[in-house]
């Protein structure tokens, strides 16, 4: 086991930052990263029923929940492990069913990961293997084939940055983020990296802000009113956000706040570029359908009330930032115009649905 | 004394919400709205060097420190009453000196303030009158021929409003957005107010979206990275704000935040109008100089650390919007083109200067 996991250097990197969901031995520990980095905790979960609730109490973000996920299959075959060849099937059936279902916005992603998990545990039973094991190591091989596809997005994207380029990022992201970092650094790149906090859950100030520093870079903090003024004042080059989903059409869904600053950036007169793969499940705006989260959370700031009793609040959780706002969709086979995204899938490509498989 | 407080019922409106600094008996209390609206306390100052601190602290905000800053001078004129009356000239002139200087961008408006009590003060004592009581009853008419003008502002910006208007704010600016409110419903319009919480310190969240809630509005607070999806999707009609300071050329400074905002509302096509006269100290952008304060402030939310250590801060106070996304200047005058507003003096105000003095 240790061994697959350190088999790839990519994953090894990638672990420390985003994928610290891990099974082993009839656990999984997932690092929480509700209040990392000011405490390094993880959960731990004794039955994928317990996976699936830290996947919707959000103990992890950005990619980390579909290594949760995956996670939760392994755990769901350690715990049936005693039952009929057919027990098993059904149990972890039900188990695939369970977790993709932990959050509304992500079921069809999640069901991709953990049906492939299934079908990886059904050539296990047939074989006679370990099933968990067996999970795990068909995790790392998609996990890899994703980090490949983004170190190849992140080659592309520093391709765009000045040698001392100064960069305005926005939220979580922490693969692209971790991957651009990395890529820079082997070029000699000094870059210097501008994190908006990414009301009201801070993720980029807790999470973004803390890879990028942590990869030693020059990185600066700045709260969501500020971009404009940072922008004119602090000569950014390059706006620059990972994606929730890329539609056919060019439209872009992110974290509540990257259509306004796409809007500022061009006012302005810097690029944005958006790196991820297209989503054949997003043929338009049309089919983005935008999370609307607990108002009440806005009335608070890291568990402190802000407002005073009868204000309300409002919660969007994504945005859609529209295709004359973006620059460049750079993808793990170049840089395509958001105008021009159908041609990402003339080479066979099936661009996101790859991505997670 | 009490007389001089509740003479004027606008006053005694305004002292609710933001005046809440106030000289007797050789204490000047000031509301703490650092932490208000969850915890109402005051601080205490029994020097005027105190006053001093207390402004350059920022325990009160928008037009706080002015109230403040005269009624320092009246606790000077208290501490020094014993002295011979050429000793209290000198007393109160370094008094001046000291409050006008507790923040380095309000020198100027500040020491107009403490400048006028100066004057006052100098007239008591030739009359042999009390001279700490001459410089509060002096403030008490400064203060409401400046409610008068706020008061007719409020009247040309609500002009402006639908009648079930949505309305964005930013950041503090109590007495505009107050007596904004009252017109509002003297004249039966239902607003429905959007604030913008202000980061790094609240002030929308805890102050402004406070005062909308209290005088009966409809109040939802929003975080600094959702103007853009608000506008967009809750029908927002106006966007408006109080500034700093509104240059002759045009340009508008104002708390962090508002350039930006100006921006999205462009793009999105809805008119952004300030309130204030122009200041004849500003005559154009370069007379403008944006105070930083300290970085490490952006690096917490509500006393509570965000960032990893090594993480840098950035926080500028304000920022300054071009004329070319400002809709209108409303005034006391009436609304002005923000590129004709040399014209707002053709009748012999003094626009900003007036306003303090």
């Amino acid at each position: 086991m240790e061994e697959l996991k350190r088999a790839d250097e990519g994953l090894a990197f990638m672990l420390q930052y985003e994928n610290v969901a891990w099974y082993e031995d009839g656990i999984v520990r997932i690092l929480d990263r509700r209040i990392y980095p000011r405490k390094v905790e993880f959960v731990l979960c004794r039955t994928h029923v317990e996976v699936a609730q830290a996947i919707t109490d959000m103990v992890t973000q950005s990619a980390g929940p579909f290594t949760a996920a995956a996670m939760g299959m392994a755990l769901a075959a350690y715990e049936c492990r005693d039952m009929s060849k057919e027990a098993q099937v059904d149990y972890l059936e039900k188990a695939s069913y369970t977790i993709s279902h932990a959050r509304p916005t992500t079921v069809g992603r999640m069901a991709l990961i953990t049906g492939g998990c299934f079908e990886a545990a059904k050539i296990a039973l047939e074989n006679g293997e370990n099933v968990a094991d067996a999970i795990v190591a068909h995790t790392v091989r998609a996990n890899n084939r994703r980090y490949s596809k983004v170190n190849q997005m992140a080659e592309y994207l520093v391709d765009l940055f000045p040698d001392n380029g100064k960069i305005l990022t926005q939220c979580f992201a922490e693969t692209i983020v971790g991957m651009m970092l990395k890529v820079a650094k082997q070029r000699g790149k000094q870059l210097k990296i501008y994190c908006a906090e990414t009301r009201p859950y801070f993720q980029g100030a807790r999470l973004t802000a803390t890879v990028c520093n942590d990869m030693g870079f020059d990185t600066t903090l700045i709260t969501d009113n500020m971009p404009a003024f940072a922008i004119q004042h602090e000569g950014i080059d390059v706006f620059t956000s990972a994606a929730d989903a890329i539609c056919l059409d060019g439209h872009v869904v992110n974290k509540v706040g990257t259509f306004q600053i796409a809007i500022v950036a061009k006012y302005l007169g810097i690029p944005y570029f958006v790196t991820g793969a297209p989503d054949i499940g997003h043929k338009s705006k049309a089919d983005i359908h935008i999370e609307m989260r607990d108002p009440d959370f806005v009335l608070q700031a890291m568990g402190v009330k802000t407002a005073a009793d009868g204000v309300k609040g409002y919660y969007p959780a994504f945005d859609v930032t529209p295709p004359e706002l973006v620059s460049g969709v750079v993808t793990d086979q170049g840089i395509f115009s958001p105008y021009d995204l159908p041609r990402y899938f003339a080479s066979g490509s099936m661009g996101e649905f790859e991505m997670v498989v």
